[in-house]
């Protein structure tokens, strides 16, 4: 999956990216970089929203885990299940948020989870910078599951 | 300050909020109750988007304080410090985020602070309902300070 076609689906199935004019940077096994630019998401402060910074985060380390189950696992539904965020300073200007791989023994035991019992729990850490600056940092509990829910006949 | 005023404010300060489809129910003393349509916040599993959810939940927050203080300390910028939101259940339908007063200890420990030293810190609580359950938590630390920032000459 390239970054364009990481751009393509959040655009399309998450309309929010677009209200806050998100753009794909980079997005490979290494990490998932997107921007957003100040404007859409300013504050009443003039600085960027809370929300949006988090929205941004949340969005980059579900856009790794994405792209890394894309072959793994197409089938595989990602979901958050807590997230936490904490605002260093004040953002004048576009941001970025970065989302790494976590380590091996994280990544090994959540996908051993996924493959042994379809279901498996990952923490990715992001950080979100501005004038090259880490300005936040993000916390956030994903839940992937390949099984499909029971539907009633 | 009145729901309707309160709306007006977010709606030309804080632009996603407009994105959004934010609506303030209520907005008083007791508490501040948001709302916001599930179309304009959908995610790709056709459910809220995590990022709004923590978006709703901490301008309830931010909303809250900004009404306590509209008498009491007109002047007092308010920005957030660090949120967590966890996510019980996924939302299909329109979503409100309810965050009441904190405990009367927490709010004199603040104003004090507030009145003293110009700068004071709370956590508040929201709760995330849809369907008239509890689909998500927030707790948020923010920051209200008097004193305006220094300028070089």
């Amino acid at each position: 999956m390239t970054a364009a076609e990481l751009a393509a689906y959040m655009n399309t199935h998450i309309p929010l990216t677009r209200a806050m004019a998100v753009e794909v940077v980079e997005a490979n096994e290494k990490c998932v970089r997107l921007t957003a630019p100040l404007a859409p998401n300013l504050n009443h402060r003039k600085t960027a929203f809370g929300g949006s910074v988090a929205s941004l985060a949340m969005l980059s380390g579900w856009g790794w885990l994405h792209v890394r189950l894309a072959e793994l696992a197409p089938r595989a539904r990602v979901v958050i299940q807590r997230q936490e965020t904490n605002y260093l300073a004040p953002i004048d200007d576009v941001f970025e948020s970065v989302c790494g791989a976590p380590s091996n023994v994280a990544w090994q035991r959540f996908s051993r989870a996924l493959g042994e019992r379809g279901r498996g729990r990952l923490e990715l850490k992001a950080e979100i910078y501005s004038h090259g600056r880490v300005a936040a940092t993000f916390r956030g509990l994903y839940v992937a599951a390949v099984h499909e829910r029971a539907t009633p006949p």
